[in-house]
């Protein structure tokens, strides 16, 4: 069974996708209402096809010349294979189709809650969070049989299907980077481009429809308005999709990188301890798998039975699926740790403190378990964090409404305030996190941690795309003049809605955080080199410039939507002009040329920080070469830079969406009003109108430039993983090149020699401590690696001699 | 002659600081006016006397509590003396001094230049130039002549004057470190609260006196527009002079420790090449006191003959005493180089890439030289930049003219987007300034460069003080009634006092930044570790959270005003309903009552950022050690965390400040008008109520929280050096304890056994390329050291012979 169990995590995804696909049928086959209802969701749905088409126009030209630029680099490394270039077409056409089921589903289950909110609240709930399991299914499913599928094609492609060498697995894992790679650029496309999108679409029709024409949000008089609808799909659908699968496959890549890592600090192999000798390497993607079918007991928690349930009903019940899927995700990491790790105890290298203070030490496999309970607690706190800073009725909100009665400037300045001082928590939370999933488990603990922490990333989606559906459910109620009784159920999946998105851009930049990290170490491993030296003044340089690239790219996303936005309004005013009987309800707005206009917009507009995401780490890594710069010294600068644009982008990205969620719920105050000054305080006051100011700014702050972060800091990472054989020692010296590879025999270590065995006991009771330094020639270069062992005498003697 | 040279600078400073003396009786011989104008004009010096006896309260109790914290560390630390203390007293009453005297000589200078406005603008100029003047030697001589200062007398303490050995040196300038820490202490308090009062008057007095009150503004009837006008001076003179008053001695100081390096990395003995075997230490000193003079000279180009002369006569003025300066700097260090440092060559460690690729490398000594000009090309271009970013008339501040056409909204985000966007160029300037400086020089280069910049320190104080100077002047005319002419007179000033605030700002930015490299630099080599490595997680958790606290510091200042311009309000209030006749001129305004509040409120305020300013660092260095942590691995995460707080600290307070800048002027724009749409608009006009928004919300980003940033990355760099000989392994074990060390007979290396000596040699014409590795034996450890050297036969055969 053990030999088998590798194709588990795929059959595990097949078996979501096969959910998946019931669950959409059923939705499908609900109600979807009358006349008005079904053309104005009619509208959505095409406006939506309209921008995921032009969206692909656009990526296939991109796959094409990035296709190129992996060529180039497989052609030069000899550890880079052709293959990178299929993974990576893949890995973009996989995520595309993830995007283009959520979107279309989102677009079709919007009509459905609201004919059903006509009857039933717990049928509207169950509809709409029905759209989002598909959603979440969709996205996780595709994400993790993808990733599963090409490792085991590329694994029977180099390796035969069996354990050779740490080479050779590295091989099959710089490969399977190339389907990270091409999901990640997608979400560039789709998280940065669509953050624009929907804020041009919602900025320029209210421009021209609300102040110039005079008539009210969602109308259909105006040309704009579908492009509006399919904004929020575009963003808060597409968009999160994209960026989570992204994350889903890079935090699961760099765990298995790193597994390899430790397969080859326990001395190369481990097939006696069963799995193929790949237990570290397959365990990331077996929580991966796991958590789709823990997803789906998840989401089959969340009803309610109350037509007459308020908003805490429906948060309870969304929390119990959250919470019982966050437990189960944690009760099966104990049986998989426990399972697929090395039985006893498992080699690794840790920094000790010191200069050269890096050593081998041996830890109980318990401590990963430890590491992914880090990972599952910064998931569930940081949505409170996020909650707390943005939540409707808590102090930060509130402080921030009492400022607006001053007027716009002071409600500016505590928005700002209030995004900047919640990067005090969140930041302390993740170097918390760092320090202690690096502490049960070093980096592999870390990226572990990720793993967990995603493994419910399809409930995470479904109750995040649950949101939207049900915003433009209540939309079409609007607009179709269905009695108050529809709009006020939507109402309540609404307002929970927005308190789930709130939490879930927190989730998301969680996850891109650790995930980043993940990959930073993975970059590491992969380059070959010991650290990353910030006191080589060329590395501190390359720090600033990383720290550097996160501000310039949010000015660049936060300027652009006010460009697209221009566009859209001119378009607008066209057909108020040119088309007959528009206002009049009789001529027909072209809304498929708005949407077209905010597309196109969108996708150029996001280039230029595309172009600086991509572009940096390139230059970084070759233009110091044409200098005659040392490879390793250059993958240092290239680390410095990938660190710096960590840092701040989290920091951004914190910055950014919680000031933009603040400045938001501080104008729904107003809507049930507030007390300011000891006056009740409503809508169309002055203090509403500072706080619309307030909001006006934090749309592309929380739906633009902050989601950005997230892709613009894995993205940043991932390339360097893709560049780092190229600067790697080991690629040129250490491993055969690729015909060598694939045709040696399993045979690790050939060329290896032992040269010196020194060996300390000490004896305490029944337990002996021993340290042992063994000196290995290996390739004609010497390591040196010191190990600690625990247990008992023949334990360890067992230990010593498998190590030689 | 070289023997006596230590003195020079010291001399060098006491000129300045007698030219200071009699330019300020030149200064205070000048009309000072009639009647009102002397009433207003006392009114600002009595504010600003209550200021800094409120200050100078609160700075004696915290003065107290940081010595006891130093005796603690001197206490537990061999190598750090008791003298820290008062070495940290006297930097500490010196900065205060300096303050003081700029205080007074600008509220003094303020009426004698309306009255001379009177008559004549160059009268006016000479004057309020005059006063800047006195400002700036006045911060540069006592600077130099306190830093200086102690250094003899350490110097004679511990070395009786005779170079003994690195170590003892090392014990030296770690208690000159004690200066440096009590200047910037001062400047905490002096720019930060200072930043705080400025605002929190501004916008008290605004807020009652122009809104409730309905009195225009600076009318003598509101009790907080003494305060206001006092704010000027408090922010712009006194802050900013504390501000580079740590600078100019910080960066001094880290030189100085980078030159006591790198006489080690030569053997530890260069006796022979004079200068009494400190040159590479002196020679930092030598330029900050030439600086002093060169100065002087720059002050005395700065004059206009025409009465009728416009902006640009005047500030061409000002720019030919500028880069005369400069000018003359880069001078003075081809020969201060060429003179102090060893005549052909200096050895030192320079990272050559790969894991442990640190190498002894011989550079010729005109390579400082060109670190050096690296310096003065970054205080010029950064200043370019930032007026590029923030001037009148220029592209940026324009597009936010026209963003504001359409709300507040647009304008903020124009706003944030401008100064975001400003990173990008300072950055990479940054970034290209340590990478070519280091490359020249190593980080001794990076702190060179840095003290040829601040050695104009005199010079940009004296153009940046004079610029309130010119505010308050036209204020006083405006109140006093006096005819249009001398307002224009003193408009002219103001204007280019404008620019040069906005270049003066990005000095000081690039000042801290360059002072901070040169700290970090300093503290990696008394901490004794080789480097700090990111991908050790500890280090990079501190790297994040260094990160996080220029954000929340920020935040908290922003919020600090706000706070305290509602105190001011309340005070303001309760004065118009208790003083009789106030309103009708006869009762007279408490305007004490209003700097008493200001200024303990702005003390009060900046107490949460200061302590998080000074207990991060401390937390880092001593929590972990509770924890068993290795004292090295501390010394890294303390470096981390130190980086996180510069790169932040560094892009936020270029943000910050622009964006500030820029909002400002975009406000200003409306005053001449604009054409917007094509329509000319001015003041009073929505777009100009929604610039004003901007400017607001500018106000305490530009004048307190990032200004503030400077402070902050000084300050933490400054407490790492002075925790890093606690966490320096070679404290305890390398170097001898006090008494030791004050009694030793001054034979360095007395342990050092030469165990090895590998010589290859590369003939190439008549020059010589040799490659010496020498294996040392030193206090029973073994040390691995590479030189390169060139030249001919003899000269490298020579070298070789010296090492050994």
């Amino acid at each position: 069974m053990e030999a088998t169990i590798i194709y588990m995590p795929a059959v595990l995804a097949i078996i979501g996708l096969i959910y998946m696909w019931v669950k959409r049928s059923w939705v499908l086959k609900q109600d979807s209402g009358d006349g008005k209802m079904k053309e104005i969701s009619a509208h959505i749905y095409e406006g939506a096809l309209a921008f995921l088409k032009a969206e692909y126009k656009l990526l296939t030209i991109f796959v094409i010349g990035a296709s190129m630029s992996l060529a180039a680099i497989a052609y030069f490394v000899p550890t880079t294979h052709y293959l990178i270039i299929v993974a990576f077409i893949f890995g973009a056409i996989f995520s595309a189709f993830a995007g283009n089921i959520g979107m279309k589903i989102a677009t079709q289950t919007n009509v459905r809650t609201t004919q059903a909110a006509r009857t039933s609240l717990p049928k509207a709930l169950n509809i709409s969070f029905g759209g989002g399991t598909v959603m979440g299914l969709g996205v996780a499913g595709l994400a993790v049989l993808g990733l599963t599928g090409f490792f085991i094609f590329f694994f029977h492609y180099f390796m035969n299907g069996e354990w050779t060498n740490t080479g050779q697995m590295t091989i099959v894992l710089e490969t399977l980077a190339g389907f990270s790679l091409g999901a990640e650029s997608i979400a560039l496309f789709a998280r940065v481009g669509g953050g624009i999108y929907t804020k041009a679409a919602d900025v320029g029709a209210d421009l021209v429809g609300k102040v110039e024409a005079g008539i009210p949000e969602d109308d259909p008089r105006n040309p704009a308005t579908i492009a509006d609808n399919v904004g929020d799909n575009v963003g808060d659908v597409a968009g999160m999709g994209a960026d989570l699968f992204g994350s889903y496959v890079a935090t699961v890549l760099a765990a298995m990188v790193l597994g390899n890592y430790i397969i080859e600090d326990m001395g190369g192999d481990i097939t006696n301890e069963g799995f193929g000798g790949i237990g570290p390497i397959l365990l990331p993607m077996a929580i991966a798998g796991v958590g789709i079918i823990i997803s789906i007991i998840g989401t089959l928690l969340v009803k309610i039975s109350s037509n007459s349930a308020k908003e805490a009903e429906v948060q309870r019940a969304l929390n119990i699926g959250n919470w019982v899927s966050i437990l189960l995700v944690a009760v099966s990491c104990y049986f998989l740790v426990n399972w697929m790790l090395p039985a006893d105890s498992m080699t690794m290298g840790f920094f000790v403190g010191g200069a050269e203070g890096f050593e081998m030490t041996s830890i109980s496999s318990m401590r990963v378990f430890y590491a992914t309970l880090v990972g599952l607690i910064v998931g569930g706190v940081i949505s409170a964090v996020t909650e707390h800073y943005t939540g409707l009725g808590k102090k930060p909100v509130m402080s921030i409404v009492q400022n607006s009665s001053t007027g716009a400037a002071t409600n500016i300045i505590a928005g700002l305030s209030t995004g900047m001082i919640s990067t005090f928590a969140s930041i302390l939370l993740f170097a918390a996190a760092i320090w202690a999933s690096y502490a049960f488990a070093g980096f592999y603990g870390v990226a572990l941690a990720a793993s967990a922490m995603m493994a419910t990333t399809a409930m995470q989606l479904a109750i995040d795309a649950f949101g939207p559906i049900a915003d433009n459910a209540g939309g079409i109620a609007e607009m179709s003049e269905l009695p108050s009784e529809v709009r006020e159920r939507t109402d309540i999946l609404d307002s929970v809605g927005n308190t789930t998105a709130a939490t879930g851009k927190g989730f998301a930049i969680a996850s891109a955080a650790l995930t980043s990290l993940a990959l930073f170490a993975a970059y590491v491993t992969f380059t070959g080199i010991d650290g990353i030296n910030i006191f080589k003044a060329p590395v501190l340089a390359m720090l600033f410039v990383g720290g550097m690239v996160p501000v310039v790219f949010s000015a660049l996303a936060m300027s652009s939507v006010g460009k697209a936005a221009m566009q859209m309004v001119r378009e607008v005013r066209r057909q108020f002009k040119e088309i007959p009987g528009i206002m009049e309800g009789t001529g027909k707005p072209e809304y498929d040329k708005c949407v077209a206009i905010s597309t196109e917009a969108a996708l150029k507009e996001m280039l230029l920080p595309g172009v600086i995401t991509i572009g940096f780490p390139i230059v970084i890594a070759f233009l110091p070469m044409l200098f005659g710069y040392d490879n390793l010294l250059i993958a240092e600068m290239l680390g410095g830079y990938m660190a710096g644009v960590t840092v701040s982008g989290v920091l951004w990205a914190i910055f950014q969406n919680n000031a933009g969620g603040a400045w938001d719920n501080a104008k729904k105050s107003f809507e049930a009003g507030v007390m300011i000054n000891g006056e009740m305080t409503y809508k169309g006051s002055d203090a509403h109108k500072a706080a619309v100011t307030g909001d006006t700014v934090g749309d592309p702050f929380k739906d633009t430039s902050g989601p950005s972060m997230n892709i613009l800091i894995k993205l940043t990472c991932l390339i360097g993983l893709v560049i780092a054989p190229i600067l790697g020692g080991h690629t040129v010296d250490d491993v055969p090149n690729q015909d060598q590879v694939i045709n040696s025999s399993p045979i690790n270590n050939q060329q290896e020699v032992i040269k010196d065995v020194k060996i300390e006991k000490f004896a305490e009771g029944d337990a002996v401590t021993a340290k042992v330094t063994i000196t290995r020639n290996t390739n004609g270069e010497e390591v040196v690696k010191t190990y600690n062992f625990e247990g008992t005498e023949e334990e360890v003697q067992q230990k010593i001699e498998d190590l030689q």
